[in-house]
């Protein structure tokens, strides 16, 4: 018969791997968060590199201040962008890291001896949200993070929906106009060409450029660099009730809105989280959303959806990986 | 200790409840077609009348020529069109049966002593592709079917996606052009607008109204009646080369692969499941279509999607239905 130490903890590793940085928590076998980190990628530097900080993070949660305590690491998850073969635990390409057919699976497993899976960001950030934060209660949620693309996590009947390949979820490239503009995927009139941060960002950037009266403000914030506008730039603009800022965001809050119809219409979810660096932006996005869902929606599948904010903003990605990698 | 007369059969029963004709079948434990028949609905003699057609039905499949046995009925399940209140077994409003509130469930249950269950007709015959017809051995299918109006039944992860009120697959209340006209259901731009067999009739009939000469031949097959032009009418011209005919059915294709790349990106299904009355227009439909998917999806995803048609034809819903109630 094994006797439990006192203090003796089963430890669940989720792991957010970003582009620029990797935060880790430690979840305990009821979801609270025990220990957290976070520090840079350092992605320039190398694959090698990276795994380094990867592996100091998850080493860091044991280490330090605090009540001592004796963890066997039951799972790790990571969530990440990018084209996963989740199966073999291979980080096939991650344009944000510069990886390309990454086994960080099994050299993880190999080093923590344990489960280690890799999720989809946007899906991990869904469960997260789902089992820990905005969609808590409800069976059927859909998780939309805007940021420099749009991706989606969808869970209907109290499951995270992943389709085949694992590659569910591409929201920012469903089409809302077929005679718009043609996205790099190949498809045309994407949503995210209207209103992701980078889309955002290029719209503003051009008015700019051409030096538009109404640009003034947006390009005082921007050093008078086109170059250097950025969402967050057309957010404070709009802070400051920029007429011009308050109408792109206008713009791409009804862009997000009639996708977000489209995927009601489909999937009939019954609350939906906004996440990403959208939260930096706010009601100036998030207000025309809700009136184009209202406007346009079947009204027996959108007047009861709840259209909130992330709980758990940065930490439903790393939190979402833990508890998915919990639930396996 | 029950023992278990020569010839006892676990019956499971499916009806396909359409506005024109009541269909039924009787599948045993193991999925086999053992009876089925069909029968008009009679929609416009009223509510008692068409519940003594679907008794009829039932009651036919247990009788007539063919070996004898004797089942003991071990749940319906009923595939329908229009709102439901699934959980209760009410038709709640279904335009194409002239019903409101209409308790078939518990009248159903009470007569045959068993389960009985309503389902969304487009959910069933997913199911029943999935079960038994072009979807076996996948776990991620989308049925498709355009008909009058244009729905879908998803599965995904091996799991019928319902939706929170099961309202999911409205897949013709999409928007595939934010710009365009406005639909019945409020929204704009619809996939229906473009592709339904519907709105194949209203662009061919407005083209015989205005005396187009390219649509001598469509306007001849309708006996020179725009009201009389149906999708069926376009079909037929197609089949003799007429010009008109074909450009339209390309164009109703092209809006219909729009349409489902959006769903390609959001779901990541395997095999996109085409059925409804497209059956009958056939390739000058799907050639578009497939040609569509192949160019604007992300290829990753839209490389190993197979799509075809139904396998299961008419009998999907009825058939889904059935296998529905054996699953529950």
């Amino acid at each position: 018969m094994h006797i439990r130490a006192k203090n003796e903890l089963d430890a669940f590793i989720g792991i957010d791997l970003g582009g620029t940085k990797i935060s880790a928590v430690l979840l305990d076998r009821g979801g609270h968060i025990v220990r957290r980190n976070e520090r840079p990628t350092y992605a320039e530097r190398g694959v090698d590199a990276v795994i380094r900080q990867i592996t100091d993070g998850i080493d860091s949660l044991f280490s330090g201040n605090g009540p001592s305590f004796h963890p066997s690491i039951m799972g790790i998850g990571v969530a990440t962008a990018g084209v996963l073969d989740s199966a073999n635990g291979i980080v096939k390409f991650a344009a944000n890291l510069r990886w390309k057919e990454v086994a960080l699976g099994p050299f993880l497993s190999a080093r923590y001896r344990c489960p280690v899976r890799l999720y989809n960001d946007a899906n991990a950030a869904a469960f997260g949200e789902w089992q820990m934060g905005a969609g808590i209660g409800t069976d059927n949620c859909l998780y939309v993070t805007v940021s420099t693309g749009i991706g989606c996590g969808i869970i209907s009947g109290g499951r995270l929906i992943t389709g085949v390949e694992d590659s569910a979820g591409e929201l920012g490239h469903i089409s809302i106009d077929s005679n718009g503009p043609r996205c790099s995927c190949g498809n045309y009139g994407c949503l995210e060409r209207y209103c992701s941060g980078t889309a955002i960002a290029r719209i503003a950037s051009e008015q700019v450029r051409l030096m538009k009266v109404d640009a003034a403000l947006i390009s005082k914030l921007a050093g008078n660099d086109p170059e250097a506008v950025t969402a967050l730039t057309v957010a404070k603009a709009a802070e400051l009730q920029d007429p011009l800022a308050l109408r792109l965001l206008r713009e791409a809050g009804t862009a997000l809105g009639i996708g977000i119809v489209s995927v009601i219409h489909l999937l009939n979810p019954e609350v939906v989280i906004i996440g990403g660096g959208a939260a930096n932006i706010g009601e100036p996005l998030l207000e025309p959303m809700r009136a184009v869902v209202r406007e346009r929606g079947i009204s027996s599948m959108t007047a009861n959806v709840k259209m909130v904010w992330s709980a758990l903003g940065k930490d439903a990605g790393m939190i979402g990986a833990a508890a998915l990698i919990m639930g396996e």
